[in-house]
């Protein structure tokens, strides 16, 4: 608060106008290529040439500190999103665009022309019967899509620059994959007639590059991760697979009714399925007709492969990927430190070099969270600053991330959210509240949710469920509400109840809303028992995470779809197949066994590749391994043995991925049960479960000087509205002081740092010991002043 | 070595012919019922009576002596097998049996009988064919081995005393089977006809219980505790089955071609199956043909079911198993621990009592292993005295465990085997020991393995692998070459291929030998791959503990097999079930299709109950759980409905093994990892790999004077050579003094310790804060020669 209007900022940035030096500092970071453009280089202090207060008047200082603010919450926010810093902007012109590509506009027609993309294969050659369009429509809309992508590749191009976009790999292949594409999409506007168009498999590669998919862009380089050793316990299990295909060969191919072994390439395919036990005890069974004792090749090949190699893969891929968590976490703990020692050069002036002012950090919240109140701007200033100084020092500072997502509350006096109502409306709340909470009447109703009829009782017991869910929300706000798990889990019961009940009160025809939706209300029960709470939390926590899982396997399976499509469209069809193993399976006919006529449907001629949606339903069943090589052995059947390399890869694909499901699952639910037993954490009521809390009180003084410096650096009247509202609430309170929590909801991060509290005060020390050198020195010359020589900064 | 003959033992055992008091205190802890006879119940001091050299003539001394060493021996086996102490002996009498049932020979007959009995069902009514023997044989086999039993339990009986004997769970439950077994075995004796003896299942519980079968007993009580939260989570599963069975049967009943949604019973099964996978997508497919868009019940189902829910029963059975293995490990430590504090105590003399001297120590080698050579039990006191005190302290003694399996050998020059030999043959040595372990040689000798054709080169490499090996085995002795994972490995690949070789030579008609026999060569390139050693090392650790995981299994097998022979046999035939929906694979008849005959075999008819090996295989084949369904459908057809109850229990209960065998794998491969990684174990070459070993320098003097005490202790001249031995060696080679190490491959459970460091030094202050209180005291008392008072005792 004591401020002066004439303080200097110790860094400028984006200077160009002005001081000669640091245009040329600029510049030469420029052509540096941007490698070095860290927090070394970031410590360019205005040297010898002009004075410390060279620019003298007020407004092209304001613009200055303005230009400061900005750069620093692109830091931060660089910070945030995990991107390098070598992308920084580097000047004025790189700024605007980076400006322009980063905002929600920008980012929602990235994902929207990425998607376009992806949903044109519906619509594409094989398309799906309903949505088919002419070819010159959907390569006219392929083109549009293609241009857009263009377009925002430009914008990129002219944010990083030339030579620091030919080195960003990931950039680099969208703009190979978007040539090409361009190349095709042209080609088949000319043709008017779509060719084999196995590059479509490419697609999502522009759905993926955008900024809301980085969730998968992570999962997608953990799987890169995880594949060296993945790959050697395969090839183990390969060699296996090889040297019994020889074996079973020999023994069982004199058999000549056994189609299993009768060549080598038949048995390699044999074990190969067998690994994923589909083919079973068929593939065992003419031979154990033959010898009994044929068996023992069998289970000792399962056993080997199936129980053993099998399990290792599991294994060796859930050690690699615990390791690969951790190794993820410190990498974005010490660059979201990176960031914050970049911002806090940018925030600090050259008069105290030390510390950042509410000014400058209100200046900073402006352009990095320009939505957020004057009061919460305020608040999470009071968050950061524990120790009450006048200045927040970089190792407060160092706490902005944990602060930045917290929703402030005043406090109220109790722990309802009905208490600030009228005392007679809070005690029928709170009646209602302990009803619903006990234990007794949950019983009762999951009691009554099993008979056929509708007793009264039951439609009291709802109404009071209903009653407290809708109080809830009125008196929470909607977004409070619905923020926690537990509340989406009551309120989703309770609809799900009221569903039911309609059905019946309409009597409608199907009955089993009544009977399915009714059981539901046993859900409910899941709150009670702790394993079950326990369960569900993790779950909570783990859903977004399991979301862009999802989202990646899709991504494979459109990949894998679009090859499908091209090479094995309308390949199979009723009675196909005929001379294959699994003729049966395709069969549509009237068979005569004995005496009897019966049609035999073998159904399996719908598991094809017509069209996107029977793809991914085709996929889907090769996921889940069962009788996945009646699939594979029919579409081999009508086109070539090659076939099978097809639907071997995908297997071994979605073998990878799904391992590592099951590792983040089993590494999730591990953690959190290492955690609260380390943490000895009484297991919390779900209601109480507050997650994160911040606190900060606000004395009236204090309000009425940041009001102040607010109206005197931003005079727009709007934002500064909910500062006089903590003055109005001060005033009719009586009190000279507020409290306001702050809270968010715990997220893995948090407990992370929790459990690894030890090993990260280690990675600070070691990412300090490395930086170290030159912020000492620097810092040493702030202080006196003395500026660093100039060749410092060439070398 | 200053030991005088009238040392007095600080405690004395067994004593019912001397000192009064004494032996009412051995009654009174008999009518106590044992569960007090621990530590602090074993501090009994011959009190004020008797003066403390009460028995002054040395004979009865000796024998004092004498009987406190065999007690000594007896607790630290009980520590060793982990034997609860209050089966301990308490009397002469008790002592005689305990030692009957104690040894290899008693262990044998168990094992034997308990063997006897399980094979007998080979023989039993539905018997494998060739096997079967007549009603009055095998019942009288039965019934003798039933004698045997009973025998085996009156020694027990003899041994625990009554009191203990109906308290000890096991033996109760034992007891009451083997009534059973002996009421049907002879009603079955009358009758000449075996009645439904479902009870057979109960067979195995003769073998667990027997001594060798120790650590199939620990997996069954590591199941069991991991079974609370299995079920939890199961019970979730099945409500998720039940709510989407009814949703189902509303969904698709009406379609009158979907056989597996037409009754709810149906329905449920039809989802129980498709949590395993086993029917997938033919469940799907009548529902799918007529609506594309009721996949989307099947893909939320197996969503929900098999890729989460299944894996969270991982998970917890995964954390569950974690935390099990680590209190198993604590309490296996401190009932060690506990037991040396016995042995301990019957140890040491009234005159010193706080150490225990060599002549002591000796006495009690010669009951605890009396095949040890003289030589060895004075490097194993060598081993514990680290301090090179006249005494074993009590801390020197904690180590008894550690140090008793060493192997001892007086310390080579060099690191080969081949050291001693004279100079030449050492270099050729020399030369083939570098040449096979160079990688060029490995991967040359790999690559000629895929050749067809015996080049000449082929038969030298093998000839010089086949030198290095015989050569090792005579160096090292065929023994010390085998206790080596590395060494079997080897050997085994090496005699792989010279079969290959021979097969080639006496040109066999079978030409896999070759094929399949030279490519297990390609196995020595593990040896060369970092990741693949890892996995081999943990899997000769693993080994002991994977076989006793099999045999679990097996004995599941056995129970579930009688039950199905018992209820099922000849239940299913070529052609039968017709009724069900699975007929086709029971199917052996020509069937006519369009206008080709063919014979349709189904083959299912062979997994049957119809003896005791084909039950095997069929539950085999329920295990791999695909296509388990068609074999309970076709069972179900012929019997009742009742009949899946069977299966599905089965199915429930191999998931449970089987998760948890990969909890095991997974954990203990993570944990060898976590270890290597926390220890930063340079990993190893195979051969360096030497395990723990200790060390111990013996001088002349020592030798002299041991040789001495040993003369005096034990004339027979034959205990004596070895330690002659040991003098003759030091003559040999001029020097004053030898040094021996011992040596002995590396355990999970040394694992275990140096992993759990820090909580073990917390468990052993927790165990001695409990233990502390009466320890200490007495320990004073013992310094001050004050007797305890009596009523101590009695509380």
């Amino acid at each position: 608060m004591e401020d002066t209007d004439d303080d200097v900022p110790l860094i400028l940035t984006w200077d160009d106008a002005n001081s000669g030096l640091l245009s040329e500092e600029t510049e030469r970071g420029d052509e540096n290529g941007g490698g070095g453009y860290d927090i070394v280089n970031n410590q360019v202090i205005p040297t010898p040439g002009p004075p410390p207060n060279y620019r003298s008047h007020n407004a092209s200082l304001q613009q200055s500190w303005e230009m400061n603010y900005q750069e620093a919450a692109i830091y931060l926010q660089e910070g945030e999103n995990n991107d390098k810093f070598f992308t920084h902007p580097r000047n004025p012109k790189a700024l605007a665009a980076y400006l322009f590509a980063h905002n929600h506009l920008f980012y929602m027609m990235e994902l929207l022309t990425g998607l376009l993309l992806m949903v044109l294969s519906l619509c594409e050659a094989p398309a799906v019967p309903s949505l088919r369009l002419d070819v010159y429509v959907h390569a006219t809309l392929e083109l549009l899509a293609l241009v857009m992508v263009a377009f925002e590749l430009c914008m990129k191009l002219r944010w990083l620059g030339f030579h620091t976009f030919i080195r960003h790999k990931r950039t680099m292949v969208k703009t190979c994959v978007l040539l090409l594409q361009f190349v095709e999409a042209i080609v088949v506007l000319i043709r008017q007639t779509s060719h084999l168009r196995v590059t479509r498999a490419l697609r999502p590669i522009f759905l993926v590059d955008c900024r809301y998919c980085g969730a998968v862009r992570r999962n997608l380089r953990q799987i890169f991760q995880s594949l060296p050793p993945f790959i050697d316990i395969l090839l183990l299990l390969l060699f296996f697979m090889v040297i019994f295909a020889i074996l079973g060969f020999c023994l069982f191919s004199p058999n000549t009714s056994d189609p299993y072994f009768n060549t080598l390439e038949n048995s390699i395919v044999s074990l190969f399925v067998l690994v994923t036990t589909a083919n079973f005890p068929d593939v065992m069974m003419p031979a154990y007709s033959r010898n009994r004792w044929s068996c023992v090749f069998f289970i000792v090949y399962l056993s080997i492969e199936l129980y053993f190699i099998m399990n290792l893969l599991l294994a060796v891929v859930f050690d690699t990927f615990n390791g690969v968590e951790k190794m993820k976490f410190k990498s974005l703990l010490l660059h979201k430190r990176s960031a914050i020692d970049h911002a806090f050069q940018l925030l600090v002036s050259r008069q105290r070099p030390m510390g950042v002012s509410l000014k400058q950090f209100d200046g900073l919240m402006r352009f990095y969270r320009p939505r957020m109140s004057s009061r919460d701007r305020f608040l999470t200033y009071k968050a950061l600053n524990t120790a009450g100084a006048p200045m927040l020092s970089l190792d407060d500072f160092y706490k902005f991330y944990e602060v930045i997502g917290l929703k402030w509350k005043a406090r109220r006096s109790g722990e309802h959210w009905f208490d600030d109502l009228p005392h007679t409306t809070f005690l029928i709340f709170k009646g209602i509240n302990l009803l619903v909470k006990s234990k007794a009447f949950q019983y009762t109703m999951c009691g009554f949710s099993w008979s056929r009829m509708v007793p009264w009782s039951y439609i009291v017991f709802l109404t009071i469920y209903g009653v407290e869910v809708l109080l809830k929300i009125t008196g929470l706000g909607p977004l409070a509400y619905f923020s926690s798990g537990w509340n989406l889990f009551d309120f989703s019961v309770t609809v799900f109840a009221f569903l039911g009940l309609i059905a019946l009160a309409f009597d409608m025809e199907p009955f089993y809303f009544i009977v399915v939706l009714r059981p539901l209300q046993l859900l409910r029960l899941f709150k009670i028992k702790q394993r079950y709470r326990n369960v569900l939390d993790t779950m909570f926590e783990l859903f977004p995470r399991m979301a862009s899982l999802g989202l990646t396997l899709i991504i494979f399976y459109y990949s894998f779809a679009i090859v499908g499509m091209e090479f094995f469209a309308d390949v199979v069809y009723p009675n196909c197949c005929n001379t294959s193993t699994v003729a049966d399976s395709y069969r549509q006919i009237n068979v005569t066994i004995g005496n009897r006529t019966v049609l035999d449907e073998g159904y399996y001629y719908l598991n094809n590749f017509n069209n996107i949606l029977s793809s991914f339903v085709t996929l889907f069943e090769l996921t889940v391994v069962n009788n996945w090589y009646i699939t594979m052995e029919g579409v081999t059947s009508m086109t070539t043995h090659w076939s099978r390399l097809y639907f071997m890869t995908f297997y071994i694909v979605t073998m990878v991925v799904m391992t590592i499901i099951v590792a983040f699952i089993l590494d999730a639910f591990v953690f959190r049960m290492n955690y609260s037993r380390k943490n000895k954490e009484p297991l919390l009521d779900p209601e109480d479960e507050n997650g994160i809390v911040f606190e900060a009180e606000v004395s009236r003084d204090e309000a009425l000087a940041t009001l102040e410096l607010y109206k005197k650096t931003c005079p727009g009247l709007s934002s500064l509205n909910s500062l006089q509202g903590v003055l109005l609430a001060m005033d009719r309170s009586g009190s000279s002081s507020l409290v306001y929590l702050g809270r968010r909801s715990r997220t893995k991060s948090d407990l992370s740092m929790k459990m690894y509290e030890e090993e990260i005060q280690e990675w600070y020390a070691e990412y300090s010991r490395e930086n170290l050198p030159q912020s000492d020195r620097s810092l040493v010359e702030r202080e006196l002043d003395i500026p660093p020589p100039c060749h410092e900064h060439e070398s």
